[in-house]
């Protein structure tokens, strides 16, 4: 029986993981050149923590952890016997999983917020867990890039976050992405103006189907769902709406003056799209108003975001945020208005795999491989391992006396590109021979000279 | 209520990660830089690949994570009744969390073994999870950062991973640090010789304590749990022998010259302490054969190093590991020996925090904060932090019109060392000011100027 992982989980081989690793570089440093700070929180949560807060469908994906001996005597067997599977985990489970990183930070920023300075600025890069169907691009274990400021309404941080996803599309050379941002506000005010305010969740959540299903599935769903019809058809002109985003907002502002909630959501966008332009504009995305963007996560207040790749409409969404108001409220604290983006990881690496943008000196290989001669040469290769190595290079002594050919065989399938021989002769003649495993060629040389041919050729 | 996080984990600040981070990438490199690569794999497994392998001690710490939703319909209640709550929890559980990075690492050698190139080098740093009672020094939650080599028997592994713990003690600076070094082989011999083999794993726990309990306490948990006394005397002799690491092996090999599996276990730690010793000894860490050192885990088979450091007793061992035969069997493959070290990243952080080791340099804070003085001057202030930032300098933008002596306290107390102030006046004579927080002088410049004052400030 061959041994296998999880569903939906993966093993990263050295390639893969010297790849996440240089994508997991640049995002982080990008982030830090922006004055975010890192922060690591556990990758379990008290059960209170993580429940009620991401919505029926969300809290179904939640991985549970069953608590230890004796704990266990206090199943509910009631809830078990009349299928109400989730009370009865919660009888026997404590904690959970990680579900998203925005949670559990907002539950930092009350635990710790006598330490911390506002505006706090922080990033995170950890995994979550999502008990999800697996799918293409969807996995049940994987790494989320959020960086997020609480403790300032500031629009700035809006804009901040819009030049932080420009610069990380810049720098990793990804072409036809835009950053789709509305607010919730506006929504809400619509959906008021509607007469849909009661339905606002399942509305919102229709509605943020539009680039799945079109305006048609859209209008047909809340038709199926018995939303008015009129209400519909209204609802559709907004869509329909073509244009420059001031000229789409100008058409919203002109209908609905008298909606304060929706006043604001407009002013808020305002203000975000006229002063990104005024600053410069985006580099390598394109900032859209996008009336049917909704987000799915209830918790959003405010501005929302959904980073796009047009190029590759399988993937969808390569990141997303928002603002949120009232997150921190849940654990006791009101006064924290906070903003975010996160950037969905593997997609991004799916992305750059699929345009080939890795860069080619993404390179983990070892450098040079000493062969092994026996007992009698072992001594000298140790010294010059020993030696290069304080230099840095990453080299190895082949483990025993193997065939040459049985080591250089080794050197080649690990792509080693230097392999140094020194048997007795050499030894004898104070001599060592470079051997490239590139074009086969090999050489012989004074030892004293190692230093200075081998550092030559790996061109440092 | 205060919100909180399970009992035995951990929220790391900005501070923490990056010293952290700090001595992860050191460690990182130097297994590089011994031929190691990196691999990962997935923060839970399947059951079976965990259950069996870490004895019943270790059993009871596994977490599992519960399955969700109509799987929990399964659960087996009847051993619930009867208290068996291992049997249970299994019923309902389908995977858990990585107890350590060696099995993982085994049940990745035999899925992939067809892709890989043999001896295969491997590193892993990755969060493993127990369920122990939480104290000073160990969390549910830790790092671990493993090297292994697989597929080759060859001795000179074992060189290999003294000197890898040799150079990242080195190169942290610690000083008192010990490799213990043993091998089960000798152990095994041992517990023959006294009749106690069929007690093998009992005798080694106990024998594992000595460290802690001193040879006496060794000699009366064995009385007490009766094993022969006439042959506690004879091991009570061999572990009292003082002198070098010859002086103890020949004392033993005069002694048993009949048990041949004793026999090969002294020649190979022979092996390992003549070679260490010709090609040059260690430079930082002291070698010490060590015949009480029997190691917890039942997978060993052949050598067992422990790192220890005498300076901080309360911390214990700071690393091990050791030669493993047979764990890649249970998962159907026979011949892949095995042989690696685990660092204990958690006590070497409390080790290099308790010696004032960390370096100055470990620094990820903000370098520059532009203060804002409202829209009229936003556009300017923004462009230079587009250009600062462009050349990788940390630093943002104050969110909002504040007044100035906010603005600085702010900068203050997040250890931001220049801000730069442009006001309604600078912007008109094109200059701007600098600020020093650290000692409050500052100074107005030309903004044609601006890079290079503001990077000799930085000492790029």
């Amino acid at each position: 029986m061959k041994p296998s992982i999880p569903k939906g989980t993966r093993d990263f081989s050295p390639s893969e993981v010297n790849l996440r690793n240089f994508v997991k570089e640049k995002i982080k440093s990008t982030f830090e050149i922006f004055g975010f700070l890192p922060i690591e929180t556990p990758s379990f949560e008290k059960l209170d923590v993580i429940m009620g807060k991401y919505g029926d469908d969300g809290e179904k994906l939640i991985f549970k952890i069953l608590s230890n001996g004796e704990k266990l005597s206090k199943a509910d067997l009631d809830s078990l016997d009349k299928k109400k599977y989730s009370r009865f985990a919660n009888s026997i489970s404590e904690k959970a999983l990680r579900y998203d990183l925005t949670v559990p930070f907002s539950r930092y920023v009350v635990q710790h917020q006598n330490d911390l300075t506002f505006p706090f600025k922080r990033y995170q890069l950890q995994n979550v867990w999502r008990a999800d169907r697996p799918q293409f691009g969807r996995f049940q274990e994987f790494l989320q890039c959020d960086a997020d400021i609480v403790g300032s309404v500031s629009l700035w941080q809006e804009i901040e976050l819009c030049m932080l996803c420009d610069k990380i599309i810049q720098d990793l050379n990804i072409n036809s992405v835009s950053l789709r941002i509305n607010n919730r506000k506006i929504l809400f005010g619509f959906s008021k103006l509607l007469g849909f305010e009661n339905r606002f969740n399942e509305f919102t959540l229709i509605l943020d189907k539009l680039d799945k299903i079109n305006i048609d599935g859209v209008i047909n769903e809340l038709t199926n769902k018995n939303f008015t019809t009129a209400k519909i058809k209204i609802l559709e002109s907004f869509l329909s709406i073509k244009g420059t985003n001031n000229f789409k907002l100008d058409k919203i502002k002109e209908a609905f003056v008298d909606s304060k909630i929706n006043t604001e959501g407009l002013e808020e966008l305002n203000f975000i799209i006229d002063t990104i332009e005024e600053i410069g504009g985006l580099e390598s995305i394109d900032l859209k108003f996008d009336l049917s963007l909704a987000r799915g996560l209830s918790y959003y207040t405010g501005t929302i975001f959904e980073l796009v790749i047009s190029s590759f409409p399988e993937i969808g969404s390569i990141g997303g945020g928002g603002r949120y108001d009232n997150l921190t409220a849940s654990f006791g604290k009101n006064d924290f208005s906070g903003v975010g983006i996160s950037i969905g990881f593997e997609r991004l690496m799916m992305v750059l795999d699929k345009f080939k943008l890795f860069p080619k000196e993404v390179n983990g290989d070892v450098e040079v491989l000493i062969a092994n001669f026996g007992s009698d040469t072992a001594t000298i290769c140790n010294s010059i391992l020993k030696m290069i190595r304080s230099k840095g290079v990453k080299s190895e002594f082949y483990p025993y006396n193997a065939k040459l050919k049985k080591q250089l065989s080794y050197a080649n399938s690990k792509k080693i590109k230097h392999v140094i021989l020194i048997g007795d002769q050499e030894v004898k003649s104070k001599e060592f021979i470079l051997k490239s495993m590139e074009d086969g060629t090999q050489k012989k040389h004074k030892i004293s000279q190692l230093e200075s041919i081998l550092f030559s050729k790996l061109k440092r």
